[in-house]
């Protein structure tokens, strides 16, 4: 496995202009994003069931698909596991339910240890010295905790109001941490500028290509867990539409190279918050022409994007697919984060109480199919995220007792 | 797999008694604990190096050596990392040091989930429909996940001043949570008194015998991802002690069996914390009588057991192997978590702080062999205690700015 041997540079998605290798994220032509190119008969030769059967099971076991396969962080990240969600199925009448959860995704526990594992390989290679993202928390702990690991120096924006949690998690691998006056997307904005003037890899601007392509990891280590088929549904909450694109990706690339065993004809259904919906307000109104939101306002800060940079291919996929996608409100985030933990006991972040509750949502209008297989993809951890439970009345308030037998007894548990 | 088939009932470790399978856990001769007993002849049979190759990697694959080998709960616990410490070995000096990695060990990011998974699975076996614990806050978390798993009730008693990551983190899996106005050995005594008297799986209490035998999983890991040797130094956090004493099993086990493929002579050092250090205080006098600590008082509040369970045994194995122990501050706690963040971008919770302070001091000291191979156990989740980086002058501050280039360029990055 080694990079050099499967990947072609870059390519713009829309003109299919060849680029090399090189920290640039746009088409010079059309200003399209440019992509990670593969060798895909290369890919078939190297990358077949034999080989992948001696592998660890972590991201780096799909090198030949990724833009990097030697890892100089995330040394374990990815092979989380895919989780029959028997009791909440039963619940729901769904008997093939799963639950991919990277609510222990190592090292920072979110799905984005594994787009920082590839771009920092590759920061590393461009011989960059600091990494840096604009981040709404999970990106900003992978990316902090990652740059330790890689012994680069890391520099990371947010904005102001994160939860305490994200920021200590982030400052505590020593990160330069900078709070932004202002939502995601003048952070976001913001990463752009610096990034064009001075010599710090921001993952998901200059690095994005490389960066982007990490989430296929979780696509292909779905299909494989699934016994190399692809679900018939696909429910994924949605930031910047970046990972659900990904997931479609995955699934292609391992059919064209021979590994499904049956054909892909996912469909996927995007979910989002209430208090920040661009994509699915889209998808609901069976457009693929993303109105941002100025003012996001939700308890799931991790995917509060008001201005989604991949909004118009998720809602073309979710259309095409056959899926969809819908959003949920505050309270119910939370009941869906506890649904899932009471069922399952699996706690997500709000980000997965937005994926569970759209779901159900799905389910109730008679949009999931009920005899198919269906994965959620549960994409952060729940002590992240812990400022909704701590809410009076969101929890129960816990009796205090004397160590006693008696006091314990009149409890009459 | 099947238990019935390398189990043979428990015996005590004291007189040799041998008893059925029963939810008890103290001999009716002397009082002595009870354990699991093992067909050994059996085990080597079952469990080969090629057998394994075929199992998934977590702790279910060495079900031959543990109480129960067929999940109900913690499907996916265990198989966790061992992390080749490069950078902070390259610090010290010390080529050879790895981090066992725990606050990824699903589904509630503790090494709790090993000993849970095993009573949980007993505990369903003996018909019990309720589950509790004793806790101090890691081992609340994954009786009440698991026990959602399995669907069970569960009845968690814990001291009243958690933190509140883990009280939350208890009661969103729908578990019953009560607050004991005492320290934890007045919770423990507590359980003891209900698990005589009431219908209640208590799994450290009468369903302890089982539930110790989970732990031995973080050893069999460990000796299987060093290429089937026992590190030479391994360094771990103590609360009951028993934690210790189950690595050393898990290595004479393997041993035994064959698997090992070099002698088994490790050196086990035990790490407490200054505030409560009723284990470490008696190694540093050399001796094994534990004196009791009446009021802990540290961060770390996870292994804060004042009257150690398996106290005894495990100053004997420090004393008996050539290791020994040491103890640290609650400021040295929080050094610790800073430098293992920093260094290898892994973020521990106080108990791991503890682990790596108090080895810190050993290394100053003289007493771990710099050439030697060191195994450092990390047990639990940064994420779960945070309240000691929120205190202000630990983290730094963190510039707010306007999201314009100026604002940045003014920090001077």
């Amino acid at each position: 496995m080694s990079t050099a041997t499967t990947t072609l540079g870059l390519k713009c998605r829309e003109c299919g202009t060849e680029y090399k290798d090189a920290p640039q994220h746009v088409c010079g032509n059309d200003f399209a994003p440019l992509e990670v190119a593969y060798d895909y008969d290369r890919v078939k030769k190297l990358m077949t069931r034999d080989a992948l059967a001696k592998r660890p099971f972590n991201m780096w076991r799909y090198g030949e698909l990724l833009p990097e396969s030697e890892p100089v962080s995330g040394f374990f990240t990815g092979g989380t596991p895919l989780v029959h969600a028997k009791n909440l199925g039963k619940q729901l009448g769904i008997a093939r339910l799963y639950l991919k959860f990277d609510g222990v995704c190592g090292p920072s526990l979110s799905f984005k240890d594994r787009v920082v594992a590839v771009s920092i390989a590759r920061a590393k290679r461009f011989g960059f010295t600091t990494v840096g993202c604009a981040s709404t928390g999970n990106l900003a702990n992978a990316v902090a905790a990652q740059a330790a690991q890689a012994g680069l120096k890391a520099v990371i924006l947010i904005p102001k109001d994160l939860e305490p949690a994200k920021v200590a998690n982030t400052q505590v691998y020593g990160a330069t941490l900078i709070k932004i006056d202002g939502h995601y997307d003048d952070v976001n904005r913001l990463c752009a500028e610096i990034a064009n003037d001075t010599k710090i890899g921001i993952v998901n601007v200059n690095l994005r290509p490389y960066y982007a392509e990490g989430s296929k990891s979780m696509g292909f280590e779905i299909a494989e867990q699934l016994g190399w088929r692809a679900p018939d549904n696909l429910v994924t909450c949605m930031a910047g539409g970046s990972l659900i694109n990904k997931l479609s990706k995955a699934f292609n690339e391992l059919d064209k190279i021979g590994l499904m065993l049956s054909e892909v004809k996912t469909k996927f259904f995007g979910a989002q918050a209430a208090g920040c919906n661009p994509i699915t307000e889209a998808i609901k109104r069976g457009s693929d022409l993303i109105k941002p939101v100025k003012a996001p306002k939700t308890i799931a800060r991790s995917i509060a994007i008001g201005n989604p940079a991949d909004g118009y291919s998720a809602s073309r996929l979710c259309l095409d697919s056959g899926g969809g996608g819908d959003d949920v409100t505050d309270p119910e985030i939370v009941d869906a984060m506890k649904l899932l933990a009471r069922t399952e006991g699996l706690f997500t972040e709000t980000a997965g109480g937005v994926t569970v509750g759209t779901f159900l949502k799905l389910v109730k209008a008679g949009k999931i199919n009920k005899a198919e297989t269906t994965v959620l993809c549960i994409t952060g951890q729940g002590l992240k995220t812990l400022d909704p439970l701590l809410i009076p009345g969101i929890l129960p308030d816990a009796p205090i007792i004397k160590p006693s037998l008696s006091e314990y007894r009149k409890l009459a548990i």
